[in-house]
């Protein structure tokens, strides 16, 4: 099958001045202009990430190497190539449109596919994506730059991405490009597992707490349509902070920049406050009332 | 269960001052002193690559981590880093044990583990590790530039993985990066699906063909005692030609640095010459009394 399958993805895959070997040999060769690399790579799993019976191929396709670019984007890191890896049964039709997904996606983003690996088993469907970026001059953002007094901005609304989002998703790479341009980002995450668990974790690499205003979360409508599903027994808030796949962004910066982003909403999604890193550690949430209280993450524990 | 097994990992990896921001971050960030990059991935999947229930899962670690080192080998380059993305059941020790086969031999070829992705599935253990690496100052060799006349020189012997190489194999990392010192390899390419299959991928590559004396294939002892198997019906010659697994290299030079790298036996495998790429396409075998026929490459295709 591998043979085959190869041919037509070397003719499908267009070519970039970057990836100055490809598909085909040993290993890719590509161009690199920064002296610092970035590199992530994120396994998706049918029966855990998807159910291949019940979505178009392209769409798994198109969140395996997604999922990847909100990595990047959480590290305002420019993509240079991708690898892909593969695990499938004899179904090229399956792979093919797995991988027509994967590549309008990469053509959009600008992302060359340098190369990979194809096998054959009888196992799930399994595809890994590994991609290497380069930041700007700036620097990579990482989660652990947070100080106490940063406030946290977060990109797009929460919740309820099981309707659909967790697949048709824009990995916010443009937007956090442009923000660690306006701004110095002081720390970063994507939002995979969950707001109120992702925004955890950036705290407690930054060394910091967490204050969050709950009626400042951004409620996606998502959100509100699967609170009142069935037998669903979560409110639209509670699904904002702990469904996770939204791969919205939260950033860390400065009281100063974070006021003048606000007030100038520079990207094409909503760019809103929802609190700020404080000295003390945990997630603490305040009300309106001005009550601050413990706050438990929720999300996706892998 | 990643959680706990990240927090194992991290205090198990190596520092590198290669690896500016290691496991725990959205992505790794890795120096980098080429202006080129070498990328290269390899899927393993249970009960096509090892099968876990009759191996050490130390085993199949190494394992992931020698394939990718091997075709670094082919392209002559140095690793940078590695990112390892796995899916597995929540069986700890296993997954602890595959990384300890891993990290074993990252230590030894001075790879720094950057990064990756735990995944829990119901599925097959599966396990994919991405290089990053970087070529020498006089390039990275491909498949592709061989040239009608150069000499094909192998190092090592071929045949009978099965018996037990297949997992313990050294990647000819310093010996492909010595040889590209001492000589400009033209082309180059590990034997992973078999000595004829790889060859003749080397040569159409190239626009070649090859002809291979038969009597010069240096052919292993696991080879001759697989021959001599139970109901085994090749000989050690078509084990040594079409077993594949091997990862040895096969390199293509010009005939005056064959000859001097012949003559003096830089590595500590030896270095055999098995034939010489010629104008004709196809592959060919020549016998003592020098007739020509074509010979049929065999080996794994996937």
């Amino acid at each position: 099958m591998e043979a085959e399958f190869v041919q037509w993805l070397r003719s499908r895959v267009s070519s970039s001045s970057t990836v100055l070997t490809g598909i085909g040999d040993d290993a890719a060769v590509v161009k690199l202009s920064a002296d610092r690399g970035v590199l992530t790579s994120d396994m998706l799993m049918d029966g855990v990430d998807f159910l291949l019976g019940e979505c178009e191929p392209r769409l798994v396709g198109r969140k395996a190497l997604a999922v990847n670019l909100s990595d990047l984007a959480a590290m305002a890191a420019r993509p240079t190539a991708a690898i892909v890896s593969v695990a499938v049964t004899t179904d090229t039709a399956l792979l093919k449109g797995v991988y027509e997904g994967l590549l309008e996606l990469a053509d959009e983003f600008a992302v060359p596919l340098a190369g990979g690996d194809t096998n054959s088993w009888d196992g799930p469907f399994a595809i890994s994506v590994t991609l290497l970026g380069e930041p700007t001059a700036r620097g990579p953002v990482l989660r652990s730059g947070g100080q106490v007094g940063d406030q946290l901005l977060v990109t797009g609304d929460f919740g309820g991405s099981i309707l659909g989002s967790h697949f048709e998703f824009t990995p916010r790479l443009a937007e956090a490009l442009l923000l660690h341009e306006l701004a110095d980002l002081h720390a970063a995450i994507d939002v995979s597992d969950g707001l109120s668990l992702d925004l955890s974790r950036l705290a407690q690499e930054s060394g910091c707490g967490a204050l969050i205003q709950l009626d400042q979360i951004p409620v996606s409508s998502a959100a509100r349509t699967l609170a009142t599903q069935g037998q669903d027994t979560r409110t639209p808030l509670e699904h904002a902070l702990g469904d996770g796949e939204d791969f919205e962004l939260i950033v860390a910066v400065s009281a100063d920049e974070a006021e003048q982003l606000l007030a100038t909403q520079p990207l094409s999604v909503p760019l809103t406050r929802i609190g700020e890193l404080i000295d003390e550690p945990g997630i603490w949430q305040i009300d309106q009332s001005g009550q601050r209280r413990p706050l438990s993450p929720t999300g996706y524990l892998h």
